[in-house]
């Protein structure tokens, strides 16, 4: 994993001391939810769609069905597709100063840029989303029943080389303590938003004899009830 | 509140029976985090970037620094500005089912498109901006000291109205319990995520005697155990 230079347009330019390029920190967002947004233009009309997304080392990968929009846009037509964005991002919490012009929040966010390449075949495919499942739920492409022909056919997987890529990250308090606003006497301080899985809701149609699986109950022992959660 | 007919290019297409055009659900999306993601194309390349957004009313504002690469892109020169996209999603948990290819997320999706309207005057971005801060936080306008002239000379504010939109929402178990893999011993289910406003941690240089402030109270004491969270 070695930091990637950032091109001009990936730069973070606003607040660049938020900025980071090395692989730790972009991996550490893509890896820390599984839902990002995917922008293309058609038409010239940008657009932005939340989609999951799954890292595998040195790619992101996206999915869904083989009709999607989104995804025929962007893969083109055996041509090599058109330019994408994916943008992973995570609230963790509201900034209050004791001026509004410095309210601001914390987040976590990654935007990745590239042409986005579709899989051609089965086994690409299948290697693909059994990454992805591992990715999203470690165990569970073992625990469920794996995709077949027709099911793979009807997947549309989409990849993106992470080469173009950047993190931007605000943490702490407000930034307004040191100046002429310090007087006053107006609350300042940061208000976390915390995630965490709840209780695994079964299926009503299960058997009962039919148990939380293994990946189920180790996401949630990872979990302490301090953390920002892993997502 | 009226329904917005969907144009053909903001109607859900994929699963349209997640579809929602009633201002009823697009506001209930739009109002639940403070955080989307906005999307812009510049040199032939979109991007999707996060930011903060607030509703009010039929419009729809984001803001930031005036030297923003997106805000200016998308502001334009004073000739009406680009077409943009406003997307506000949130997560509600994973959905595992007997095949992986039935796999799913629960989740709550807006997408605005539009062209964003910059604002102009002082006076409206004075507005704008005390109705974004108490829809992001009730009662912190009042509290905090408000935006003098210099600040709002460096704050860009636009403006979206709601007129192209659209909801995507998915709820309950996964969707295998009737076909043929019913029968197979895999547990299927929901891990709901949850969201919670955490303990309000003051800024280290606040005197002791400057308490909690009535809108965070009201945030905490508005969320309860079990509820997803307001955001």
């Amino acid at each position: 994993m070695t930091s990637v230079p950032p091109s001009p347009r990936i730069r973070v330019r606003r607040e660049p001391h938020r900025g980071a390029y090395d692989r730790a920190t972009i991996d550490a967002v893509l890896d820390a939810t599984p839902m990002c947004h995917l922008a293309f233009v058609q038409d010239g009309q940008p657009y932005a769609v939340a989609t999951l997304h799954a890292r595998v080392g040195d790619t992101v990968y996206v999915h869904g069905s083989a009709a999607s929009r989104a995804l025929r846009t962007l893969g083109g037509n055996g041509d090599g597709g058109l330019p994408g964005c994916i943008t992973v991002s995570l609230l963790d919490g509201l900034v209050l100063a004791r001026s509004v012009f410095e309210h601001s929040v914390n987040y976590r966010s990654v935007m990745l840029l590239g042409t986005l390449i579709a899989l051609d075949s089965e086994a690409d495919k299948r290697t693909a989303l059994e990454a992805f499942t591992e990715a999203v739920l470690p165990g569970r492409w073992a625990e469920a029943r794996q995709p077949n022909r027709q099911e793979l056919a009807a997947t549309t997987v989409l990849a993106l080389p992470i080469e173009e890529a950047s993190a931007k990250v605000r943490t702490g308090g407000p930034g307004d303590g040191h100046g002429p606003d310090a007087e006053l006497p107006i609350w300042a301080g940061v208000v976390p938003l915390r995630r965490s899985w709840g209780q695994p809701e079964p299926d009503p149609l299960l058997p009962p004899d039919v148990l939380v699986p293994p990946s189920v109950r180790r996401l949630l022992s990872a979990q302490s009830p301090d953390s920002r959660g892993p997502r």
